[in-house]
């Protein structure tokens, strides 16, 4: 038996046929084009699903379920999607609309809750029963697993680990709030502090590495340049990784899970981002005990959420 | 079948015999005398539940279990207390010692944890599953739960909510980080804010409810001032709910229970305090949703933590 996991994006529906074990074995993808009724989006999903299935010669009797990680607020155990800003969804039962075009069980969670779950059954965190997920990107993404369940809180809107406060009356962020953690931890807060500081320092091989055009930046440059002895980046490292730390440590805090997994463009960094990620949170940790929440990088990448979704049906199913 | 439950604390040991439902019949407390050792602190433990077995007429055989709610790092399931500071206990099986003079099966968490429990299962959260419970006092105290179940992380630290960083790089904290939720939201940030506003303005009702002694305020005066119309007790109040809401909002944003209890002393001000914090929350609320989670007055005051510590047996038994 297999699953189909979906990552229904802004840009792209990606979809993939994945093993009971959480291996992918297909994957396809096609453009939103999100403007349009979520009839036709979720037809077209349908389409991409039967399409991946004749490929691979399977037939509606050997896919066990159809997950989809949607952005936004989802009600796992109506397959509502209950929220969806950057799509328009709202109120739209996903496993209705599905179930007109495949007969199979349909499961829905929110894409950053699928991330955790594919890291914590099949990626890094797969030998711990407590994880937590973050994905810095664009913003801050979390998810929360709790002896092996997405704890998303009473009304699913919960694991916005991005969108707690740090730093009171801090900076403003695109959900409203002041000082939210994604303001600072986000890969864009990476890139937006080193192109400041790239800026102040003509002399920086920052500056050098993106030829003198600071919309060149990227999430990568400021590590390479750090690397390469750059004080000015090496600075603006330090302070993301203080950033970060801070919560990190506020999540062991709360949380303590065993494991959090760090993803998203950033983790690409590897050690040269965890080594001084894991003494800074020592440093900051609550008491004089040691940390025991191991820090590890994400082991799937851009596949997490659909692997996840795929996986919805054994926390739902 | 009754159960005891025991808060062990600093100054004084409390115990209690609780029904089945939650509903303690007998109280009685005794000097904790912290510096003694382990095994005399137990001793009198179980002398104090034997006394008030005695007084009710009941005899081991009535009773279902004895909990202990106790400050620092519990493990409930090896009823070992691995860490208490202002105890100076250290990897005590809190079990294995009661259980030399009664033989009734003991559980053993931390007491934040307890009061959670306790409000969950018969105080302001008893109609809800998810709950969060935070106690403002000397210290910020938290507790969560979830689908019925404490959540304290996989090494039995986790729900220190008031060591949550909500201003970066901020004021130090006891526990030596800057910044944390405790430094701002507790009874004791409280105190110190409204004493710095009396001595910095000698002519408000503020200093004068004190009779020019900063030394005497209390974490009702500021309220009582404030609601006489004093504007510099309100400018203290309004700054303290700006403090406890963007903690408030980080637990709604990361864990959304589906309701926050708030205790401690700060607590018995009841409406006082939280329409104007709901309000606060409101206005701080991730993205434009309305709040759904609701935040109410503890219910069960300092019995929160004997009663939870008499309820352990129903989620540990």
């Amino acid at each position: 038996m297999y699953h189909i996991g979906i990552d229904l994006g802004g840009t792209n529906i990606a979809a993939a046929i994945v093993t009971e074990e959480g291996k992918m074995i297909c994957k396809d993808s096609i453009p939103t084009l999100r403007e349009r009724e979520h009839t036709e989006i979720l037809k077209d999903m349908a389409q991409l699903c039967l399409r991946l299935m004749k490929e691979e010669g399977l037939k509606e009797k050997d896919i066990y379920s159809i997950g989809i990680g949607s952005p936004g607020t989802a009600d796992p155990e109506k397959g509502i999607l209950l929220y969806a800003n950057n799509l328009k969804f709202h109120n739209v039962c996903m496993r209705k609309e599905l179930q007109k075009y495949i007969s199979v069980p349909v499961y829905l969670e929110n894409d950053a809750n699928c991330a955790a779950l594919g890291e914590s059954i099949s990626g890094a965190a797969k030998s711990y029963k407590d994880s937590v997920t973050i994905t810095l990107g664009t913003g801050v993404g979390g998810g929360i697993i709790v002896d092996g369940q997405i704890v998303s809180g009473s009304f699913h809107g919960g694991g916005e680990l991005g969108h707690h406060v740090i730093k009171m009356d801090g900076d403003r962020c695109s959900c409203g709030r002041l000082g939210c953690w994604e303001v600072y931890a986000s890969a864009t807060a990476l890139i937006r502090d080193a192109r400041i500081a790239a800026a102040k320092n003509p002399k920086s091989l920052l500056l050098r590495l993106v030829d003198g055009d600071i919309q060149k930046m990227n999430a990568k440059i400021p590590f390479d340049a750090a690397q390469q002895g750059d004080k000015i980046a090496q600075e603006v490292i330090n302070q993301y990784i203080h950033y970060l730390a801070v919560g990190i440590v506020n999540i062991i805090n709360v949380l303590q899970p065993e494991v959090i997994v760090v993803g998203g463009g950033v983790s690409a960094q590897g050690e040269n981002l965890l080594v001084p990620l894991r003494k800074e949170v020592e440093r900051q940790i609550y008491g004089s005990d040691k940390i025991k929440t191991k820090i590890v990088a994400a082991e799937l990448g851009n596949d997490a959420g659909i692997i996840g979704a795929a996986m919805l049906s054994k926390i739902y199913g």
